[in-house]
């Protein structure tokens, strides 16, 4: 199944920047970055829990946002893009 | 119908950084706003057509990513959220 996982971490404090990269690293071991906090995840229900625990597990949920859309079987026709492919890394060397 | 907005604005130059206010300001006459670059947009066909006309102007297509995801009538049932709701603005009073 498709899964869009969408975030916004507070980075305002160090310990926020830390988070970004984790969720970061975490969702590319499932998906594909197709913005700086957009991964569109194609994967099983097994792996879709996995991914879920271990994010709710790193983000501040007092100030860490974490939304899910589900796409369905139909996603390709649900996706459209307009603009530049590759996303410019604000997070830099950090992000490897 | 539900139109998810997402975009990534490159703000390494000045002009970058007026781009993304815009973008921001237009998808919040059209949507919510749920993280920081993401929109939800309940829309008409002519809505969106105006938004998405609006939105390509807008951005520097070789340097800014913009993605659609149309949710469909079930979109409640596609979405799902953890941690805070209110998202932090990094673009300040400017948001305004």
């Amino acid at each position: 199944m498709m899964v869009l996982v969408t975030y916004d971490v507070n980075t305002e404090k160090e310990a926020g920047k830390k988070r970004l990269r984790k969720v970061a690293k975490l969702c590319k071991d499932y998906g594909q970055r197709v913005q700086n906090s957009v991964f569109e995840c194609l994967v099983d229900p097994v792996q879709f829990a996995k991914l879920r625990k271990r994010l709710e597990e790193i983000i501040d949920a007092e100030n860490d946002s974490l939304r899910y859309y589900f796409l369905g079987d139909n996603w390709k026709s649900r996706v459209e893009h307009v603009g530049a492919k590759g996303t410019y890394d604000p997070e830099g060397v950090l992000m490897v």
